[in-house]
């Protein structure tokens, strides 16, 4: 996680408006569950804020960019290329290589919102299924995330906060932050 | 999974209009990783359509439901109750505690959309934290169910489709389904 390779998530096919909360919950979950950064393609100005809103008050490290190429991007990327699509191989199978391969290169996970053109998948190392059937991008990355990093994420320390929250068995405790 | 205890998802908190994207993401997920049906409190009709369209198309069992009286739900539900809140336990410590409850009864897993009212922490059997930040109830779900089946949800067969998914490495390929 933040001690190996860099993970970075890119988020294709951002649709100002009508994908703003989608496309926050993609940023959201990639900083909570272990990513170091977010890459939204498109006007998405709005998750962008509220993410780093997030990380203001809950701590990183974890940076929001947006990207008018993200084919240039993709390009360019030094490291290894997931894409998630319900049509690709069970991640079931395919885990086992993609954490291998993390742990010589930083990795880049996309994830689409409608159509993702053809060439992202010629361009992707892995085309990874989380189940072969429609659900949701949001819920594909986060079990990825989850399975790449085989839980460790869960345990992870945030730094710079403003506030924490303790896990409470019924109602809700969020305290200052105490840098230590 | 399908040959346990009934697994039964509780969307809190729909806004029609507003969050019809986020619910319907709840419920395929609820769908695609295991669960047997998703209740939805409120007007989710447009939801409730799509999901019951995906489940026609590539198969089940799964069962939508819309629901004015949620808290009726909660309260009579014979059952373990699992709220899904970033002030919760965190789930790396409660999970063997949950899976050895559904063993022994159906589990009903509460998701809210925005504030989750006090009586659901006070109802819940178990509030969860899938980490204690701020995310996604699509990404907490998701990571949740994935956790709760230790991924055999991702294995499971699907009847009655009219079409499946064959996993590619690169592309899409979709065939009419052959019922065995």
């Amino acid at each position: 996680m933040h001690d190996g390779n860099e993970v970075s998530v890119l988020r294709l096919g951002h649709r100002p408006g009508r994908d703003n909360r989608m496309t926050t919950h993609v940023g959201l979950t990639a900083r909570a569950l272990g990513a170091n950064r977010v890459v939204i393609a498109g006007d998405a100005s709005n998750s962008k804020t509220t993410i780093e809103e997030v990380t203001d008050r809950f701590g990183g490290p974890f940076t929001v960019e947006l990207t008018d190429s993200p084919r240039a991007m993709l390009r360019r990327f030094d490291g290894t290329v997931v894409h998630l699509t319900m049509y690709g191989l069970p991640i079931q199978n395919v885990e086992d290589d993609v954490r291998a391969a993390h742990t010589e290169a930083p990795l880049l996970v996309v994830v689409g919102a409608e159509k993702v053109p053809f060439d992202v998948y010629e361009r992707a190392d892995y085309n990874v299924g989380v189940t072969n059937q429609p659900h949701s991008e949001v819920a594909g990355l986060a079990v990825f995330l989850d399975r790449l990093f085989e839980g460790a994420e869960l345990d992870r320390e945030w730094t710079e906060a403003t506030h924490r929250v303790v896990p409470k068995e019924t109602g809700k405790l969020v305290e200052p932050a105490e840098e230590s």
